[in-house]
């Protein structure tokens, strides 16, 4: 599998997908035609206004960029491409939509077997076994919380460090994680923004300058470090 | 109805729910048992645990509090209760749990025809007709989304207004209230910490010191004060 899976498309005081351009030309140096899938519509703005934005950010590495929602036959546009962008935005919407349009097994079957891909936010959600860790408001009601079970582990994307300064009783995310813990068996990677994971020959390496922090069922969370792989989760 | 409706058990500072305790004891004063519903498990704690604490909070106001899970037949125990109490944690276990034992509509019936409740956090959530503004991490699939629908608006508890000063990418409350709008048409009061709702003849009041934003499709979010009512939501 050869997957970039980010925490975040954008980090603060940067431009969309501005901090993983370099890493993007070389990932995609490749491939002429990008598939965007644009379901989980952040702050709620159309398909076609997503696809636009990515078109914005990416024009330079493709000759050819299009949403899922512009192909007749969305499933075969899943199969047949040479790269795949899922972006970030409520992952709620984005695994009914999947679900709804049977595009989730095409699109892991795709992803297994080379077409690159990737994710940002949402987008690297649905690559665990589920999207239970998700930090997004459930909006719809999707047919199953299942997702493409590319990684034997979940993500919680734009983790946070509790705010030791906080008076909010709200859960921290640490809170919310060990909570998921007390009612599933699968560990999860918290990646803070800035971070991605990268697959490449079996490997799956933390990149970015940050740390992230690993939750696992009966043990401490604890930090593993940018180049360090997590194979054996 | 007879509800208080709180954002959260717990301000900053005190102790749990000591800021409602005045009012507590007037809302409960002909009233010496207590049901106890205790699924949203906050941080992953049993059903015994979770009582005990309440047993500790409210142990002067009644004569006897009991979990739910202690009675053989929950659904006379909601049906026959004088009082019942909805504690927060994890809105998907609790809606989860609710359903799967048959409780949302002989819950939902006790309460129309008077019975005395008190939810806080998740136990608040519940109170609108879905639990899709929840700000929790869905940790487990209930059936359905499906909530109590006494109010014929959503709760948004523990609301939380945008820091200027984040830098953080992670969507703000606001963002993820108006996504909802984008798919839903039931419009959101926002409860910030400390807030509550009070119904009485027919009429919802806001109670506490602070303000609540209400969220309606096709408009600008804005301000409800302590001792407005919104019946017409």
């Amino acid at each position: 599998m050869n997957c970039i899976i980010a925490s975040t498309s954008t980090i603060h005081g940067s431009n969309y997908l501005e901090y993983l351009k370099p890493k993007l030309i070389d990932f995609f140096k490749q491939k002429s035609k990008l598939v965007f899938i644009p379901f989980a519509r952040p702050s709620g703005i159309s398909h076609d206004e997503y696809t636009t934005k990515v078109k914005q950010a990416l024009g330079d590495v493709f000759t050819e960029i299009k949403g899922l929602h512009e192909f007749k036959h969305p499933i075969e546009a899943i199969t047949q491409a040479e790269a795949i962008f899922t972006g970030g935005g409520n992952t709620f919407l984005l695994v009914k939509e999947l679900h709804q349009k049977g595009l989730m097994e095409p699109l892991a079957n795709a992803i297994r077997k080379g077409t690159n891909y990737l994710g940002t936010s949402a987008g690297s959600n649905i690559c665990g076994p589920n999207m239970k860790t998700t930090n997004d408001m459930p909006i719809v009601y999707p047919p199953s919380f299942e997702t493409l079970g590319l990684l034997n582990f979940n993500i919680n994307a734009h983790y946070l460090d509790p705010d030791p300064n906080s008076t909010h009783k709200g859960e921290t995310r640490e809170t919310r994680l060990k909570e998921f813990l007390t009612q599933n068996k699968q560990s999860v990677v918290g990646l803070r923004e800035g971070a991605y994971l990268e697959t490449k020959d079996q490997k799956i390496t933390l990149k970015g300058n940050l740390s992230a922090r690993i939750f696992e069922v009966d043990k401490l969370p604890y930090e593993l470090q940018p180049e360090q792989t997590l194979n054996y989760l």
